[in-house]
């Protein structure tokens, strides 16, 4: 199967084109959310161009003893955070819209706290059929690249940075 | 004055070497802490190693009406988690260890909700002398790399990443 292999430097640089489009919308969040773990570092990449503070939540699809779950769940959330995002306009941030079923969680989650808006941006949005729905509310989506549906190895995710980035520059990433 | 330019290469073989010192030290993390927003991604590149799960938590220096603060407070924590932090391993990992308060603050809170051990990571730690202290319960503190107290520019808070890499390589940092 094909990979699709992306350097820190890709990621920067669609974090930075994710940045430069939010700003060109109109939107200014006033708070980043990040789903963990694979949001964090898109969302640590945005907040330099953003300028804007983190809030992190963590959903699992296993349970208490490591089975595997259909559904997403909460790990942490922000409990004594939700007060403050009544009437808050927030970008939630994730690495990759695959089945889209965690956004869909993490955004119906958060509606639910009355923000004046909730917004998405992805690095990556793979085509293909989703199990998951972006909630009718969201207005805004931003992904960095949308890509075909295949596996996707981020450089955080490597073993040895420098054999990963030398199968990225043998074979990079063709839209 | 004279700063430290590290590359994302830098940062994910420094994770790296924090993992395997981990591993060697006989220490086996339940859970992985990141400190917001610098912790996410030197937390995010340890979890490759180590496979753990990760809870977030954030701190700020700066109060409700953005003016600084003396000490830090907390922005997000995990309260619905702290329960599941009775007796369990916990990792605490942040991007830097400068004056050393973060950590003291962070370490105490931890404390407050009996772990079996608390360690404590960072991709670097400055020759200084330090405001805080790390608290004597904790027996083992990895430091990727103990560098003098000069400016570090992390590669996520470059406004152009390939102007970053370019002076990185041009003045490579040195013990």
């Amino acid at each position: 199967m094909e990979k699709y292999r992306f350097t820190y430097q890709d990621i920067h640089r669609t974090a930075r084109d994710i940045a430069d489009r939010v700003k060109a919308s109109g939107f200014e969040p006033d708070i980043i959310v990040a789903i963990g773990s694979g949001g964090f570092i898109p969302a640590r990449i945005i907040r330099t161009f953003l300028g804007k503070p983190i809030l992190a939540v963590g959903v699992a699809y296993y349970d208490a003893n490591d089975k595997p779950t259909d559904l997403p769940h909460k790990v942490q959330w922000i409990e004594e955070a939700e007060k403050k995002l009544a009437g808050k306009r927030i970008l939630l941030v994730d690495e990759v819209d695959d089945s889209r079923t965690t956004l869909e969680y993490c955004v119906r989650e958060l509606l639910r706290h009355d923000p004046a808006e909730v917004a998405v941006a992805v690095l990556h949005d793979k085509k293909k059929d989703k199990r998951g729905a972006i909630p009718a509310e969201v207005k805004r989506y931003f992904a960095g690249r949308t890509i075909p549906d295949k596996w996707i190895v981020y450089p955080w995710d490597a073993e040895d940075i420098d054999d990963h980035d030398a199968m990225a520059a043998d074979n990079p990433p063709i839209d």
